[in-house]
């Protein structure tokens, strides 16, 4: 079984954990990011690509889970050789910047990127700073091409829009130029389109290491 | 455009407002139905449908659209002939039964089916009762089969289970034996395979119209 931080939330208290954990990140040459979706956007199976292409660029990585209830997900990456740790949520909509320390001393990590897969939400994470560097959502072609329409605080809080699931885009009807339209009225984040139905044969996560490795290397 | 009500919460009395709310949807021999899910689940596709067979079936239906900020949905309602409200949460990550109220009175509904389009959220919607006959998860097969272990609140909440999209299932290899078995460990909720990708030649909807359609005769 995986280290499992359960979540005890301190409200009000956020910000303060917030700038700790950015102070702590700058110290041990780390650079934080923080994955936000929707329950299904694939934000696992995107990671487990990025951090397998990190890798093979000499760049090492970990992952903070946040989930409700499980560790199904810190299972996949402990068995394919990445440092990893489990956050319940028992129930809470987001994380928060506390329980990020906890899980990111359990882990006993410098030198790399950490991220923190947020629980699947597309609302309240975006009103908890966790002290990233970066944070990225993932969307799946499969929501529809309105969602930046309708979660407006999310889409406006983001500095990078992962596309995911980009080999169903035709089955779905997806409109890149509508979902982007609705995204540029709030927000100049890029947008990166990816599909990782072959894990092997991963595509557009080049694009996305690029940016992450840019981001590292300025920590 | 539509009548959009703007949610101002009251926090710690929602149990009370609910209460109201179910005392005067008896009155008005009206069921409420509550339809939860992830964003873009398809809960508004299914919906249209659902509201297309019982006016077939000669029950009146109408529907209060719950959004962060948009009233997108509630337009193509209306478009169609349907009564229908928009609730703005402004943010918020649920609906809550005082919100529920005032959409509905502004409705000004009796003798019918008033369903309740969440805020999409697999999350919070699960801790605010509305007072509503029927709760009702809709899950697009395109999440993955692993949401009843990942969502324990909510797919412990919900009384019927109504998995999307279906059309797509083998070509993301959902296993709806797995997800079957993740639900059954915390409900008994019967569950209903959709597919509205063709709104005219919409699948599954029948027997979801049945299971409405008895609820309702018994209201």
């Amino acid at each position: 079984m995986p280290e499992v931080v359960i979540m005890k939330e301190i409200r009000g208290r956020n910000e303060e954990y917030a700038d700790a954990n950015r102070e702590k990140f700058k110290t041990d040459r780390v650079l934080a990011v923080n994955i936000m979706g929707a329950p299904g956007a694939g934000k696992t199976s995107f990671l487990m690509a990025l951090c397998k292409k990190l890798k093979e660029r000499g760049i090492r990585s970990a992952v903070i889970e946040g989930d409700l209830y499980s560790s199904i997900d810190t299972e996949e990456f402990i068995s394919e050789g990445f440092d990893s740790v489990q956050i319940n949520t028992e129930g809470e909509c987001h994380i928060d910047a506390n329980v990020i320390r906890q899980g990111y001393d359990s882990l006993g990590f410098s030198g790399g990127v950490v991220f923190i897969e947020n629980v699947g939400n597309l609302i309240c994470p975006a009103e908890f700073d966790l002290g990233e560097g970066l944070k990225v959502i993932t969307a799946s072609v499969l929501e529809g091409d309105d969602k930046p329409y309708k979660y407006v605080p999310m889409y406006s809080y983001v500095d990078a829009v992962v596309l995911t699931k980009c080999d169903l885009k035709d089955a779905v009807g997806f409109d890149t130029e509508y979902f982007t339209k609705g995204l540029r009225a709030l927000n100049d984040a890029p947008v990166y389109e990816t599909s990782v139905k072959d894990q092997d044969r991963a595509e557009g996560i080049e694009e996305v290491a690029d940016l992450i490795e840019a981001k590292y290397r300025a920590v």
